[in-house]
């Protein structure tokens, strides 16, 4: 009997399954130092202990992205070891900040299956929440994957898609504990917008590019611990669809987070991912760039520090963003963008 | 006189010398960071406080491979600065675990000495020594280089070639102190096979293949402050025998063993090396893939939570190890062996 | 109105101008990690807190170099976004030891102002200031920079052209206090020379090579969350003037001071950078060697156990140093030679 894992197909998977994943991960300073080096993030409450603590922390705590990578990380052996493609992110809510320190466990729960047509794969709808050493939960989101089936002749399930939100729901937006607008410096965040500073409708053409490595989009995604072989063997891949390693999708939302700084400085925590969609493969050379449109503009009762921005941040390769490249009226992407990803962030008022 | 360091030359060492090496190095939670960034490590134990605290430690431990790096990369400037080849390790015992924090310093002693017939180079036996600021050893080995003579007409030294074990006597396994298997999880370390599963004989494909790039070899290497020119300088070794750089042989133990995860999850911790070479060149662009045969179980007297797994792992370049590439009955290897490693690890009962 | 920050052009600078800089950044174990693993760096009282600890500190500071760039990065989009051409610093003095965990903030005030003849640009003098939580000076040093008109018929500034001293005053070096020269151990240091074996005139090959990657330059320039878009975007600099990315000269300082560590082992601390300049561009590829001569001795009034070296640092590319390549009569470089630093250090005696 082989020892190594084949990873689930579609016909493993039952509604209302639970997993719990390895590895568990404490997350520490160093972990904060190298995603910095690899993304480039210049977010102030996450880059100085003294700037967190004016603004009523403890301390800085760690990068919101850095906590969605490595809760996904773990979710790959069990998921998508054997997903034909990575249909989508939903209902993703930040719960407790995590601090340098702290341990993250994650399990998902199986909502949803539908075989495709073809017999050969099927959709598979998780929520997959993570939590700290305390019990707590520190990200809840739900991704659905195309799985292939191990044996086409089994059985399709009985379909069962879940409804899912398009918008997390106002409750579940977290603003963190403590948080003291006070001591806020707008000099040393970068901006001085405001909550009230952004507009519904507004576009941001977020300027920078940055060019991926092989070796940085590899190493950033081993830091996750996500295994995912088409990210890190060549020999395959090399044979394969592209001819070359595809970059890690979560990779591309650090890079067009870290980019948004530059008209975004003072969006310093992400509260929940609403929805995104890698629509176009990334590989080593390109060069991401990134813009933003304000959808809406959130007041979060009892909270009278701080307001949230619905946003849609789009990551684009090869192509400066002055003029906003998005998709058409059918909602086709061009070839150019990478990444639609709809979330909603907190700000200082 | 010049005040660089032109390394010892075979005629240089003498038996019995005792060597201390620079630089001593405080081990942290960055470096651990790195070491997952760099290799993809998954150990349980190693990445997360809260499972290595569940099964008995303070926190989580160093990874073994990193300490072993460490020490071995303080010896080159003082031992395999003018070595023309890296022969082999023998009798290698990890003593006290590594926690983020300890300051390590390493001691060599010269156990053997003899000249090759050619008269230009010879073979030097070093046993080196690791320990922690509290002076305890937490790794010792031997190791035997081929080194050149800075003059070759400098006289033969009396031909002295060590007695090595090609076992690490079993009263040199070092169980970690306070281990305690009732709280091991096997959803979270991410296997449920335990000692008692795994069979001699039994061999085990690891499946996963990991592209090496410069940025990634290189990077790894300076972390352990190993200053060998053959992975660093592309202007010499641009003209050299191979036309470029070679990776050091350390960072394919390291590759080999966390592509072992698949299969060998709950192998948590090195015991010993009890015999190790490095058989073929490997360079950026190299696929890695490895298989382990199991050669023997192991009781450990006193540890009823424990048992040792002697094991074969052997690294293979642009090859999937589905068919178990090896050497042929005459110990040849073929060309896409690039390791064979001997070595005893920790497994939960 | 746009919110992306399009950084300040030559007229937006006035003299006795104040600019407080983003972002604040923490500096920890993993930046130390990440600046080990990027350039190299061997200095034993850096490594290791056990061997800090017995020279008379309470741990092991960050390497001078970090925190250098660390400030260096936040000046940028303020500074010299819309830089052409990074002229020069002088007059840096390295002030209170960083240790990991302090916090970091910087601020410049501009010094001199000149238009240059082509009424497109002009050159900016700023005094840059970095300190740590507690309001010490961890580092203050001048820097100049060619910077482009955002509107050429602006009217020019008066002319205002501060005199830089050419030397660090001896005053402004700071030996760190506490030092003990008793616990220095030169086995583990790496070398036996002392400040008193340093001889003015002396020249020193440090005979070491290191290749530059670009993901290696690129990860370290985003660590010190430099933002300058000549490291960072190949599909801009693809079209531009080397048709490439552009090594941050900073990163090239760091990886002389590393290879000096061949001969200037015992060279723990910088004081001062009296002066350096950037004479010839540096790309990914590139390999890079160093030589320094020592330049003086300086006595230390009150610190018996310290004396200072002031050093030419030269760093070339693709060109072995045991010639020591180096300016003309008239001053002129040869194209391998790619930084000229001249700075002081602190040595035992």
């Amino acid at each position: 009997m082989t020892k190594t894992n084949p990873g689930n197909f579609f016909e493993d998977f039952r509604i209302g399954q639970e997993i719990r994943h390895a590895t568990p991960r404490t997350l520490t300073e160093g972990d904060a130092a190298l995603y910095t080096a690899l993304t480039g993030s210049r977010f102030a409450v996450q880059s100085s202990d003294a700037f967190a603590q004016a603004v009523g922390f403890a301390r800085a705590p760690l990068d919101d992205l850095l906590v969605f990578h490595t809760v996904f990380g773990t979710t790959v052996p069990d998921i998508s070891l054997n997903a034909v493609a990575n249909l989508g992110y939903a209902d993703c809510a930040f719960g407790a900040p995590v601090w340098p320190g702290d341990s993250l466990t994650a399990r998902s729960e199986v909502l949803g299956l539908r075989e495709n047509a073809n017999g050969r794969t099927g959709i598979v709808w998780v929520r997959t929440t993570g939590e700290n050493q305390r019990g707590e939960t520190v990200l809840g989101y739900v991704r659905w994957v195309m799985v292939r089936k191990r044996d086409t002749s089994a059985p399709a399930p009985e379909p069962a898609v879940p409804d899912l939100l398009k918008t997390v729901a106002a409750e579940k937006l977290t603003p963190p504990a403590g948080f003291d607008a006070a001591g806020w410096d707008d000099a040393l965040s970068g901006e001085a917008w405001r909550w009230g500073d952004y507009t519904p409708g507004e576009k941001i053409d977020h300027v920078d590019g940055m060019t991926i490595e092989e070796a940085e989009h590899a190493t950033a995604t081993r830091l996750y611990q996500n295994t995912a072989k088409v990210h890190f063997n060549q020999h395959t891949e090399g044979q394969g669809r592209f001819g070359r390693r595809l970059v890690y999708g979560g990779h591309i939302i650090s890079l067009a987070r870290a980019l948004s700084f530059n008209g975004l400085a003072n969006a310093f925590r992400i509260a929940a991912i609403d929805g995104g969609r890698h629509v176009n493969p990334v590989f080593a050379g390109d060069t991401i760039y990134a813009w933003s449109e304000v959808v809406g503009r959130i007041e979060l009762p009892g909270h009278a520090a701080l307001g949230a921005l619905r946003l849609r941040t789009v990551a684009v390769k090869d192509t400066p963003c002055a003029g906003f490249p998005d998709r058409d009226a059918e909602g086709r992407y061009p070839e150019s963008v990478v990444l639609d990803l709809d979330y909603t962030v907190l700000v200082p008022r």
